[in-house]
């Protein structure tokens, strides 16, 4: 997993994947997927949605600190694995074989298997629309990794996966700020 | 375009695509990209990021409703063209060869070329965070339409194309709302 520019990690969450989330209560880590996030501006700065409803949340209230961690589609089966189970009497990493790995700046870890993660501080929660807002602290990347190919929640119980890439970096140059292309 | 069960809407916003945002400012209708968006549950409530940079913003603001648009990818080169001009000087609709279709509920226009359509009110902005929440009236969907994969923004110039759908209806039905199918 190597370093990933933070001004980049906002390209990981725009096109809507299906993300993993990390937590760590003070006892134990656990993670949940979450399709429901949102880019703010070209910044490090993400919106998610939950709530009461969700094991996590206690510990995301609480120690306002996260992991976004992004799975490709050979990790399906586990991604929606762990979004149908709870932390509260399973232990996640343990169960769906997944391999915690110790953060910069978060207690929550890292989850080697994935494609990319971003260590995040929750920087506020609007409870009236179960809206936390998410900072960026650092992003990882693991450039070796050959599956590169997320997926996308349609909400169903369907998803799609990523196709064929376009460019149209020359179209919007204008619009992009500098520094910005594919990892 | 044939009515949508507005309780399937957020299936059309979950999977993360380009959307295009049309408003009416009492003058004339105008059209703007966007893709930084959130569903909110399993409800048709959602969430965009845009603020003061963005010409559509004022009207957004004063007349507290649009229509969400879902384009697909013959209409990439459009989109991005949408994108990277403004209202303030151009209509779009026309620069675009798109064609406006009078919505149900509110005054900005349904766009006759997408695949879905969603009238929205704006219900709260948070203004702090540049978030606007809107809630679906109404939906629309071309059920004749042959191109249905939408198009990604990766956030540098690049754009993914939707590739395969995999199926697990059946591990996330415990998870699901009643009667969520795909379109």
């Amino acid at each position: 997993m190597q370093p990933l520019d933070l001004g980049k990690a906002f390209t990981l969450i725009e096109p809507g994947p299906v993300i993993l989330v990390t937590t760590h209560d003070g006892q134990k880590a656990n993670i949940m997927t979450l399709s429901w996030t949102m880019v703010m501006d070209f910044t490090p700065r993400f919106a998610i949605t939950t709530g009461e409803w969700n094991y996590s949340f206690t510990a995301l209230r609480k120690h306002r600190e996260c992991v976004i961690a992004i799975p490709t589609v050979d990790l399906l089966d586990k991604v929606v694995g762990i979004g149908t189970c709870s932390g509260a009497d399973i232990d996640k990493f343990s169960r769906f074989a997944l391999t915690p790995m110790p953060a910069q700046y978060v207690r929550a870890p890292l989850i080697n298997e994935c494609l990319a993660n971003i260590e995040c501080k929750v920087i506020d929660i609007i409870e009236r629309h179960n809206i936390l807002v998410l900072e960026g602290l650092a992003a990882h990347f693991d450039t070796a990794r050959e599956e590169k190919r997320t997926i996308h929640a349609v909400g169903d119980g369907t998803f799609i996966v990523d196709g064929q890439t376009l460019d149209r970096r020359e179209m919007m140059a204008a619009k992009l700020p500098p520094g910005i292309q594919a990892h």
